[in-house]
């Protein structure tokens, strides 16, 4: 008789985003022809940009013939993508990483997801708190977070660094030691930045403790200030102790297109001498199949120079979008952080409300959507959270409502 | 201090088609001017279908609009293609399958390979032998296939049925009781198919025992005999179950564009009432972020009655070649299985030949490189595949050269 795997059914529910739904749907319900606008959830809004479509095309167009048709792509992804990669986002920026460290999937929600299967079980988790829930609930999936705790609302196996306007938004090292620590900078709720100087003190750390830092630089098109890192192999010692994980989603807007990578050095060993990077080549080899060609050479596209110029457009787009929150929130009297390198901003809510108070006081006050900082952990409670993923229009539109709600 | 997967450890080299490609090299090194032809990978080679193509145009087009630009695709894939599935693939074969019971994905490697993550650790597994590695592969990266015994060449935690000529290529009920059997048919390698009686009988066992069949259902295109089930559903029983796994790459040449689905049904639940569907249905959400939008537009495409004329050519070109090697092998004498309804070729090597021995003698002889049956397990020994997915002019060069060899 077959058993299914029952770490899967410790899973909490996932009512975040679905809790929204339904209070927005209530609401339209009780109050028809209300204009909601939504700035609650990551994905872009704007069309991909003439480059990616012209490759696209042709790439189309490749495939429709005999003599440039592609089959299986290469396991770590196509030569051409691997070495603009490791030229445009490594060499250029004075890191060491080489084209075969670089491995081409389908974003980066399937490798944050999966990287952890690299792993031994019992290895000790460390996330930040307000957190992007995949990176704990994949370890939930495999059974490395133990207990939940009801009452503080976390994972009793799990090593959870609050992110507060008390120390930053910037996790201090914690007390117990962790085996694999998840960074997300810039960060996913809070929207706000590490300095060099302060990954490089994790990356000292890891190395010490002989941990491995899950680096996600999904949003690092957003940074604007000279002194936040794009990659971690900026910090020193990094190719001993860090994963780096790269989407397309945010830069070039390929939430819908699916492409990203992830950079695993192979001088990244465990104290046998096993290389991570030859586990992770196997997992690509036997579960994987490779991205799509025709995405492949869109990736490509992205690093040329009218690539690179079009989707510094579509970044500033959205950071347009930030600014606009930011100052019109901070004309308001709100306590806002990020939206400086990212295109999220984290609102302190006011008097103490509750995330889900502000919520609804956003909602019915405003039509306006955004997300409970509550949803992304026990630290968020207090923090509400808007994306500059708008067009210009609802962002200005939705602003001026804020202001009028007082 | 992190530690790694020590499972992956335990995982075999696999040393198959690099070995090929070694020999290859080699003998290339050796005999410079030599013009070698492949029957070895079962890759594609023929262009995209022409109604394909203007999909992938379309839906990239779409994409450079805001008005029709798409982000995030929904978990399970998008609507217009899963019930394209239901009403293509099952309704009009009279299978009992919901539109909701599909999930797309960017292909049936991925899922036969991540399709074990939703079973306990501790669940035994059963395979063909001959067997497409990733079945063994994923277990045993899982812990769930026990030591490797040096002599058998086979995992001692792993049922394995043997294939041969002896019994038809149909695998046997094993004496011990599986939890999870794996079947694909039409099989690769052996390029053979279960009438319904065959496989009903195994669905029968699988309700007896509440195992689970995973069904691999990806060269189901290629099925011309009547008696032959194109889906498992077709079977008395099978919601309780079977899960099938289905593929765009062999039917409408999808092995550089990523696209595939696998159904769940809802009636498929453990002895506690949890149902596979909702285990498979988090794992999407939490591990993947959908397949590509214009993949999923290709995908529809396929389904058109346009879509459908040009593939039914694309498979017709390929059992050409079927043919081509089956009466071209029977005419040299050799003893020869599959190729009706599979692109693969079994043949059964003359004299008590090892599979190597008869590789080396169709590379040195007749420059024609096909795949050693031993590398696809113990009872494949004495066997060699050939495929079917060369050009028209390969195909008959090849076999003409066979000839010539004697």
């Amino acid at each position: 008789m077959f058993k299914v795997n029952e770490d899967y059914l410790n899973l909490r529910g996932s009512y975040l985003f679905s809790t929204i739904a339904k209070k927005v749907a209530a609401y339209k319900e009780e109050n028809p022809g209300k204009d909601i606008i939504s700035l609650g959830i990551g994905d872009v809004t704007r069309p991909l940009c003439p480059v990616i479509i012209k490759a696209l095309h042709d790439a189309t167009d490749e495939m429709s013939k005999q003599e440039t048709f592609r089959g299986y792509a290469p396991d770590l992804g196509y030569e051409f993508l691997r070495s603009a990669v490791a030229e445009n986002d490594y060499r250029k920026r004075g890191c060491n990483v080489d084209k075969d460290e670089i491995f081409i999937s389908d974003g980066a929600k399937s490798d944050s997801g999966n990287i952890q299967e690299i792993f031994s079980k019992d290895n000790r988790v460390a996330v930040c708190d307000p957190v992007y829930p995949v990176y704990v609930d994949t370890n939930v999936m495999a059974g490395r977070t133990g207990e939940f705790d009801e009452e503080k609302m976390q994972w009793k196996n799990v090593i959870y660094m609050p992110c507060t306007r008390e120390n930053g938004f910037s996790p201090d090292i914690p007390d117990n030691t962790p085996d694999i620590i998840y960074i997300c900078s810039p960060n996913n709720p809070t929207g706000t930045a590490m300095k060099k100087d302060q990954l490089q003190k994790w990356v000292d750390y890891a190395n010490e403790k002989k941990a491995v830092i899950i680096f996600d630089a999904a949003y690092e098109a957003y940074i604007s200030e000279d002194d936040v890192p794009h990659s971690i192999y900026e910090c020193e010692g990094a190719r001993t102790c860090a994963i780096e994980l790269h989407s397309f989603s945010k830069n070039a807007g390929f939430t819908g297109v699916r492409l990203g990578y992830t950079v695993i050095p192979k001088d990244l060993k465990d104290e046998k001498g096993n290389m991570l990077h030859s586990l992770w080549a196997r997992r690509h080899g036997t579960k994987y199949n490779g991205a799509p060609y025709i995405q492949q050479r869109a990736g490509e596209a992205v690093y040329s120079e009218k690539g690179q110029q079009e989707i510094r457009g579509l970044v500033s787009y959205y950071m347009e979008n930030a600014k606009t929150i930011l100052s019109g929130l901070k004309e308001c009297g709100y306590e806002v952080y990020g939206g400086v390198n990212a295109p999220y901003i984290w609102l302190k809510t006011p008097e103490g409300m509750s995330s889900w108070d502000f919520f609804d006081r956003m909602l019915t006050g405003a039509n306006v959507v955004g997300t409970p900082g509550s949803g992304f952990g026990p630290s968020g409670e207090g923090y509400f959270r808007l994306t500059a993923f708008g067009t210009h229009e609802n962002t200005k539109e939705a602003l001026e409502r804020i202001r009028r709600l007082g």
